[in-house]
């Protein structure tokens, strides 16, 4: 990344320091959009159809984990990665899907940086390690995750 | 879950025995679809544009990891969990992205059985633990999972 591109963002590697946290969302969950992504990546019933949930476990119309996922990235994204300098991650820690996500319901949460170090092995660039946290709109826990990113340094001196 | 359902299930808990191995794909992922996707939950200009992505260090258009996350859950989906006695997952262990997924790839993969038991706190379902490993088209590894999903019984005596 050059100094130029580093330089039109407004968190790079030096601003993740441990303890820091990062409002996410809010994220409103309609039925609409827990149909669409099931349909197409994880069509079982009670992400499918009202009926279905109800009579499931989960109580309603409830979105597949990997949607919650998907939303926590889109409010990952809103919330610092578009404006990072961010270069990209390999994989995730883990994901904890601890309470159903309901049509209607809205997302809100926050990443909390939990360490941060440069790589040797690539100059320049930096991992740091985030937690994630997601509630519904009664503050009741939904969603536990972490996962490291990668993101370059705005110090001149440690790109080569 | 009835006796009734579970038994015009093929997979039902004692189906999941430590070892086997569930093939999964072919799941062919076109640019549309990585656009798509990023479009809605990961904006990102490597997961949005052609250029963008060659001029990144993914080497092409290429996409979201959490979008190989959900092409995964499709794989799993059509491979046995829709014709399974599933009851849910509590989530992710892990997930690796190993290498890029472009448009144009084709990707396929399995999953093992790594561990099964019962649930003493759920008579009639049981915990059984899968590891996940998806590859492109020249068998190139792209991603490593790991999650615990809950299966109902179909042995009528473990059921109350």
């Amino acid at each position: 990344m050059s100094t130029q591109a580093v330089a039109l963002k407004k968190y790079a590697l030096e601003d993740f320091t441990p303890g820091r946290e990062f409002e996410l969302g809010p994220y409103p969950v309609s039925a609409d959009e827990i149909i669409e992504f099931a349909s197409e990546f994880d069509p079982q019933p009670m992400h499918l159809d009202e009926e279905a949930g109800k009579a499931s476990i989960l109580g309603g119309l409830s979105a597949s984990g990997w949607h919650i996922c998907a939303m926590m990235m889109r409010m990952l994204i809103d919330g610092y990665i578009l404006d990072s300098t961010s270069q990209g991650a390999p994989g995730v820690e883990y994901c904890n899907w601890k309470r159903p996500v309901l049509a209607g319901d809205t997302l809100h949460g926050k990443s909390t940086v939990l360490s941060s170090r440069s790589l040797k092995s690539r100059p320049g660039i930096g991992a740091v390690e985030f937690s994630h946290e997601l509630f519904n709109q009664r503050g009741e826990l939904v969603c536990t995750s972490a996962n490291t990113g990668f993101f370059a340094s705005r110090d001149k001196g440690e790109r080569k």
